[in-house]
Parts: C-alpha cells; sequence; structure tokens
C-alpha cells in the first residue's frame, strides 16, 4: 500500500461511542416512544459519535465532484458522448445542473474538480487536480498505473483539506464521468464477487442490445485485468476510473478529519465501499442518502449493509443525492435539539401505573 | 351515502392531465437523461396536474391534526395511557413534539382539532370540532354512529375549509390517539380483507403477550361488527375513530380543492385509503411520505398502489413525516424551475451522432 494513502488511513479513528451513547439517552428522554422516529434518530446518534457531542445543526455543506473520463468509452458502453463529461462539469460551475440545482435549495455549496477529463479547458470554477487526460479501456488492460490510482486517491484528500479548511460540517460525494457506471460496476463485481448480470445496468438510458454489449465488455475487462479483491486500490486501477479512486480517498480523508461524508446513489456508493474495505472504520462516518435506480444497488446495499433512508428512483449521479440526504440531517439535528423531554407530570398518575410498569 | 359527504366527492375533478403533459415535456428538456430524477420528477409532474399548471414553490404548508379517543384503550390494547391523547394534543400546541420540531425546520403551520377527545379542555391553540367524548369500545359494537362518522369527516372538511382560505399550498395530514394503531388495522383489514396477523403490529410498542391481545381484541371487533368492506364509512363508523374519519374527510376536501396533500404514516395512509375507495380521483391529489415500521405498511402500500419516497423506519404518528416529505415537493419545484435546458452546443456534433440517434 503507498505511503499518501496509509498516512491517512493511520489517522481514522472509529466514532465516539460515549457521544453516540448520550444523544441516544437524550432521544430516549423525548417526548415520544423510544427509537418511534427511527432512522433520523440513527442519524442523530451517529453524529454525536462523529463529532464527540451531540450535533444540533449542520450549518455549512458542501458537495464534492470529481470529474473525470473514462477510456471505457471507447468500448461503446454509454449512452451519452463523451463531451457530456465536460460540459456536465462547467454547467455545475454555473448552477444549472440537477446537483446544483438541489445544493443552491439545500443551502449547500459545490466544490467541482477535474481529476481527468480529457481535453484541456480553463475554467475558474473548477479545480485543476487532473491526473491524466482520460483513463485507458479497461476491456483492453488497466484503466490506469497504480502511481495514478494513488495520485486521484490524493486528489480526494486534497480535496477533503480544502473543505475542512472552508468550515464545513458536512460533505457529499459526487461525480461527473460519462462510462462510469461501467467502471463502478466493474468495481462492484471485482470487490464483492457479485455477478457481471446483477451489477451492470442501463446507466443514464442504454437499449436492451447496448446492455448486453455493456455486460460483455465489463465481463471482459474483469478476465483481462484480473483485479486482486483484497486490494481495492488495485481493483480501481485496473478496472475503476480516477472519479472512483480520488472519491474513495474523499471517504478516507473525510473519516480521518472526523467529518460526516453523504453518500450519493451507485458510482459515489461503491467509491465509499471501497474505501470502507480499505478500513472499516470509514462506515462509521458514511450516510446514505438514496438507493440509485441502477441494478447492481441490491448488490451494493447488501456488500455495505447499509439502508438508504430515500427511494427515489434517482439515476442522475453528480451528487445529486447529496442535497436531499442533508435536509434529512437537518432534520435529526432538529429532532435532537428542540423537541421536549417526557413531562410524566403532564399524564399524571396514570401514566406511571400503565406505562412505567410495562417498561 | 350521506349528503355531505357525497356533495364533497361531486365536487372531485381527475387532475390537469394536460397540465402534466407539459411539466414532463419540460423535465425532458433538462440537462440530464429523461427521467433521471425519478419520483422527484413525478412529483413535480403530479403537482402540475393538481394545480393546473407547472408548480414553482410550495411556499405556505400546514399539517393538519386530528385528535380524538378511542374507546378500544378499555380493551388494553394500547402501550400508552389514554392520558397521552390531550398531553400530546397540547404539547403540539406548544411546539415540543416531533411533528412541531420537524414543521417548524420545514417553515410549516400546524392545525390541531380536537375532534373526539375524552375530556373537556379550553386551549386557544387547539380547534374544537368534538364529536363526542371518545368513541366506544368496538371489541364489543360499533365504535360510533354513522351520524357521528358523518360529523367526524365534516370536521376533516371544515379543516380544510379554514387551511384554503389561509393560503396554504399544500397540506399534510396527522393524528393523534392512543389506541390507533389498532382502530387503523382493523380499518385496513375490513378495507381490504387483509388478514388480521398482517396488519396489526405493536404500535408505540407493546410487548409480545400484548401483541397477540390486540390481534385477538381486533379480530373480535371485526367479527362482532362486520363492517362493509363496500362501504368506508360504514367501516369507519364501526371499527374506527374519529380521527381517521376526519382525516378521511381532510383527503377528501382537499382533492376538491385541488390541494395536493401528503399522508404521514400507518393511519394517516389508512385514512387516505378509505378516502381513495370513497372517490378513487382522490389518489391523484395523494403524496405519500414515509414508510412507517407499522407491520400493516406493506398490506397497505399494496392496497394503495403507491410507492413512499422515504423509508425512515419511523413509529411516531402525528404527522411527523409530513414536513420531511414537504422538503422533498421543494426539490422537486426547484427541478422543475431552476434546472436549465439541454444545451445541444455545448457538447457539439458528436452528442448528435451518438445519442440523439440512439432515442
Amino acid at each position: 500500500m503507498n505511503e499518501a494513502i496509509l498516512k491517512v488511513i493511520s489517522q481514522i479513528q472509529p466514532p465516539d461511542a460515549q457521544a453516540s451513547a448520550r444523544a441516544q439517552q437524550k432521544l430516549d428522554g423525548l417526548c415520544k416512544p423510544p427509537g418511534s422516529l427511527g432512522k433520523l434518530e440513527e442519524m442523530a446518534v451517529k453524529l454525536a459519535g462523529i463529532r464527540g457531542d451531540i450535533v444540533t445543526a449542520l450549518s455549512r455543506r458542501c458537495v464534492l465532484i470529481a470529474a473525470a473520463d473514462n477510456g471505457i468509452c471507447q468500448a461503446g458502453v454509454a449512452s451519452a458522448a463523451q463531451e457530456f463529461t465536460l460540459a456536465q462539469t462547467l454547467a455545475f460551475t454555473r448552477g444549472e445542473t440537477g446537483v446544483a440545482v438541489l445544493a443552491k435549495y439545500a443551502g449547500a455549496d459545490l466544490m467541482v474538480a477535474d481529476v481527468g477529463i480529457l481535453s484541456d479547458f480553463d475554467a475558474p470554477g473548477v479545480l485543476n487536480l487532473k491526473v491524466a487526460h482520460g483513463t485507458k479501456n479497461f476491456a483492453e488492460g488497466p484503466a490506469m498505473t497504480r502511481e495514478q490510482a494513488v495520485q486521484a486517491f490524493c486528489a480526494g484528500f486534497s480535496m477533503v483539506e480544502r473543505a475542512a479548511a472552508a468550515g464545513y460540517d458536512v460533505i457529499g460525494v459526487g461525480e461527473m464521468g460519462i462510462g462510469n457506471t461501467s467502471t463502478a460496476s466493474a468495481v462492484l463485481c471485482a470487490l464483492t464477487g457479485c455477478p457481471v448480470e446483477d451489477a451492470v445496468g442501463r446507466g443514464a438510458g442504454l437499449t436492451e442490445e447496448k446492455l448486453a454489449r455493456k455486460r460483455n465488455i465489463i465481463a471482459q475487462g474483469l478476465s483481462c485485468n484480473r483485479p486482486d479483491a483484497s486490494d481495492p486500490v488495485d481493483v480501481i486501477a485496473k478496472v475503476g476510473g480516477f472519479d472512483i479512486a480520488a472519491m474513495a480517498g474523499i471517504y478516507l480523508a473525510a473519516a480521518a478529519k472526523r467529518l460526516p461524508v453523504v453518500a450519493d446513489g451507485f458510482i459515489s456508493c461503491v467509491a465509499a465501499l471501497a474505501a470502507i474495505r480499505l478500513c472499516p472504520d470509514v462506515k462509521g462516518y458514511v450516510f446514505l442518502s438514496h438507493a440509485s435506480a441502477e441494478p447492481g444497488t441490491a448488490a451494493l446495499m447488501r456488500a455495505l449493509d447499509m439502508e438508504p433512508p430515500l427511494r427515489l428512483d434517482m439515476r442522475l449521479g453528480e451528487g445529486s443525492g447529496c442535497p436531499v440526504a442533508f435536509l434529512l440531517l437537518d432534520c435529526a439535528c432538529a429532532v435532537i435539539r428542540d423537541m421536549a423531554p417526557l413531562n410524566l407530570a403532564d399524564v399524571g398518575e396514570e401514566y406511571t401505573k400503565t406505562v412505567l410498569k410495562q417498561g
């Protein structure tokens, strides 16, 4: 394992179980049956563990977006032209895309980084962390070298450094890269042993014929590259993308900085799985947002052993689920901050007779 | 059927399919793959049908809460003392409960009505629409007379009249009434033929022994009252509650006024089902919020043939899921209002070659 990645992993501590217990105790004393606010309570408990104290607000939030091109597009797996990677990346900075509009509504900023877009361009709103001009076609060999994979992880570290320095309380993890449902599916298969048929879907909109082709190409990429499931960096280098590597880096660095980090859909969650495989303690810092409509989601959620709170049938990517999840985290903060304690005097002696004795 | 209810039903029109089509067309032209924002797009399309035009904001929102006591508590089916109905109703007006805190965060008001609380009380924040001092124990006979059921529906109509007069753009439907998971389960069984074991759960927190007792009592209530599945008013009168009748009235009146209406969890959704059985066009006005942790939810969602966007494992009631769903509706409005159209010039000739020809 590379030193830069090992160094970040060495800084990751488990969440603070005592702070979580204090949050749970406070929640159990509020004017509601214990546990009756379900996942909102779980979020409040998890946030307390991450920050080491009960969290009453997450005022500053940002979606970090890693944009890169994927050589696998040369094999014809994607429904959209590769030019879309750059076009949408620029559209983020103009506030025009799905994630930009939802982030604005949720009071969140965007941090957009080029970690491997094909072409060179100059846009003041996009961080230049380019590793290379796109990856290679993984159907024919490794998508990138191991050194490039490490460099892309470091791009993610750098994005979190900036987010922490800017004082964000919570971050989300998004991506832009035509062809990245293919790379994410391949990474999922390699990490979990999940069959290609279960992991590969239509992405943003393939025909049945193109879907069959996409499955064949991914299977070919897996068999020719033989990624090592026990080494997520090898998996991402061989069949992943710069965006997935950078996102995995974001999850690791967020955990190291004790920053709550929200995953988006299929590709973002695959990167989260890679980070958790590198360091299981990362899981204590990750919040899911929605269950992507991408068919690999079921296998992915089993591998993560987590359940997303939103079922919106979204399949846009970009980090578009993160602002919506920020709103749910706000709800969790409101519950633990503003609900009144249960006042037994309100319900009188009858309550103590009938309820407290039932335990 | 009673005249007052028939009059409201006669005012319900199907949503405006042309306005929905215009919303769909606009969404399909935005800078994203068609349909990729899933349920957020469906919400925007449905809102357009309800209001007759594309909806760009739902500025004023309110959760309507019907509070009432249930005679079935005499049979020992509930985990909490009946005094909680009044205590929590008063706590709503002090902003202390789950729904109050979440509504405040989501910028929503509460309208709280006593439609049948046991005791008399004087609280300026609670509308007095009391039908009676609680229902009767439905294990031994009808919970209420048909006249009382109609009166409770009219209480719901009156709440929507007030909400419409106050200029709310969207309303939610909540309840408070110890014992109302029992009444809601009985109504669900009667309306759908669903077995008692599938419809009855622990409510706010019963032991295994008490759960078995609750199931037996509900089965007894169903067999002694023989509610007529084809007549939802009869079903609610015999095994329901004043809160469920008032909520069913809210759904009917909201549809009549072309007001988007958000259901909360198990009890609120059972009332929605009753309203939809009375008038199928109501369904076009109803948005679900979350899938309650109550086990009857699966049978209920099958009967409604709808899927809620939130999976929060909540089981608090009160309307607590409605403010969270208002935030999702806000997201839907933001998408259709703020996203930019797809600009083919951004991606150039390559796009037209590769994407448009794929359809």
